[in-house]
């Protein structure tokens, strides 16, 4: 085992207590920063009440040890020989920073998509230190997840710069192509086609006519695509979707039952009706187990076009579960979204 | 305009009225020679009593004239510089074939996918010279069908023995990821799961713990993709996927309403429950329209987990719907097949 960085970052203080800690898990790109990109969870936790904890995830590019780091046995980028690391990793690692933070018991913890996995195997793994658990749109991803996943990472590995993951210019185009096939599993075809249709592309392609005259979609896959590359690296991307792929409760307790009979916190889960990559049902189903198993368990699903991004992108539809689920009253519990 | 050669196959006989003949339009991949690739239809349109036609797409690689063929006017292979062909570009050739076979009206045409979008725009084409339409999964692409056939495109161009078209060695890491990207749109969330679910791959790998160990959807991708570069071009990919992209009636007819009101066939549009790329409920909308601007259209849904593919891979769900609409008896009317 190596010694690993993790950077995080604090809103608010630990108090004397020791019971209003709030542990914030961040999705693929996100960061420790978690008032920069999901400012609306700082407003349910408020750090004048709250302490609440954002921690980057091993692997990730955003300053906790990834593949990009010097490894200290051989001097050198890791690249391709960085360890996979395991959601249940990542938590074990969080968990030691949180004792030297001094926290003894996690009033929340709560995430989306792969911030939900690492909340729920909190839950699992260390039944006693959390209170309440919310995941949004997370389950151990299904085949079709996986199998994404993999090809995002096929667009990575083929692009000649990607080098191992020992590159002086990251593989641009390969990652450009796996953030655009990613973001066709984010969003829904509803909301695309609502957006942009059959369009030709705003920037005035001749789809019907050039080869590479592109639709409006096209178009803004390209853009989501060459916006990523400048914010996020290729060998973290390839890792981090590694430890996606990982979240699986049968293999690391032997069975579901097993795993889940281990969990004392509350537990929601939130499903998006329009989710493709982690269907509701398939989250409904998670909760329906983990009743099953004794927990105390309940589902809420938003309806919402964003796909599986709404759990950012919507987020004023998850309010009123949050705020039901963590017992608390807030100004931005506005008439327009119900109470699931 | 330049001269094309269109590679064409045909199974029995016209007969003296010239009344028999039925055009079986191919799918991305197809070729002429439709006994090969759809064995059943042939059972359907028996070439005892049928003139049977398959006609290989304008820039396949079956025959027909594409972008591998030799440029006249540069005596080089066109690559690149091979012009986007519509969905009525290869119709109005295909017309041209059919006259100079003596066939004066089609008994039928049929085709899924891409095929499907041939035979309706024969339909509104040539509405004198179509009895009846059967258009399987098959709908002008959405935003979402339109995303995916750019990542393809944009997959196969960022392989760097694409060189414009005109490569020596074809760019087969980039057909192989466009194929499986292509994959998962044809297969359904479901049957990914019923058949791969989280399972390590067959062949040994381990998924948790190597960064290259892949799960069994990832096998089965990879595999996909690495057959299909034996038998299929990647410029062809490209090319076809681009005219898939041009079918649109507004775009060619002013309006639908211009389109569908010259139509004089019966039409049998057929969707599929699970299918992902063309979604069943987007073609029981065209069927509506159809309706409304006065075709005698019909719509049959057939549940399958086979998503898009169902048309070839669960072929026999579609037999009690073509057999009710072409008014046919076979027995391959099985009780298992319900009318719909």
């Amino acid at each position: 085992m190596k010694e690993v960085v993790l950077h995080y970052a604090t809103y608010g203080k630990l108090n004397q207590k020791r019971d209003n800690a709030v542990l914030v898990c961040h999705a693929l790109s996100g960061s420790a920063r978690i008032a920069d990109w999901w400012p609306e969870i700082v407003k349910i936790f408020d750090p004048k009440d709250h302490f609440v904890i954002g921690i980057n995830l091993l692997g990730s590019c955003y300053g906790s040890t990834g593949p990009r780091s010097i490894d200290p046995d051989t001097g050198s980028i890791y690249g391709d020989s960085f360890p996979v690391v395991t959601i249940l990793d990542s938590v074990r690692a969080q968990k030691i920073l949180l004792d030297h933070l001094g926290v003894e018991l996690l009033q929340a913890v709560v995430g989306g998509s792969i911030g939900g996995m690492q909340a729920l195997q909190w839950a699992v793994e260390y039944p006693e230190k959390v209170s309440k658990c919310a995941a949004i749109a997370a389950t151990p991803l299904s085949a079709m997840g996986l199998a994404l996943n993999h090809l995002q990472r096929l667009a990575i590995f083929q692009d000649s710069d990607w080098n191992g993951g020992r590159y002086s210019q990251q593989p641009e185009q390969g990652l450009t192509l796996a953030r655009a096939i990613a973001t066709c599993s984010y969003k829904s075809a509803d909301l695309f086609q609502q957006r942009h249709a059959r369009l030709s592309n705003r920037n005035g392609d001749s789809p019907y006519t050039a080869l590479k005259g592109r639709f409006d979609i096209a178009g803004y896959l390209d853009y989501q695509g060459s916006s990523f590359i400048k914010r996020f690296d290729a060998a973290s991307y390839v890792s981090i979707t590694k430890t996606m792929d990982t979240f699986d409760f049968e293999k690391i307790y032997g069975s579901e039952k097993e795993a889940f009979q281990r969990i004392k916190a509350e537990i929601l889960l939130v499903g998006v009706s329009s989710d493709w990559l982690f269907p509701a049902k398939d989250v409904k189903a998670l909760t329906t187990k983990l009743k099953e198993y004794g927990v105390d368990a309940r589902y809420c699903e938003i309806e919402s076009s964003h796909g599986h991004d709404a759990f950012l992108a919507d987020f004023h539809l998850l309010i009123p579960a949050l705020a039901e689920f963590f017992e608390y009253k807030s100004n931005l519990l506005c008439s327009q979204s119900m109470p699931c």
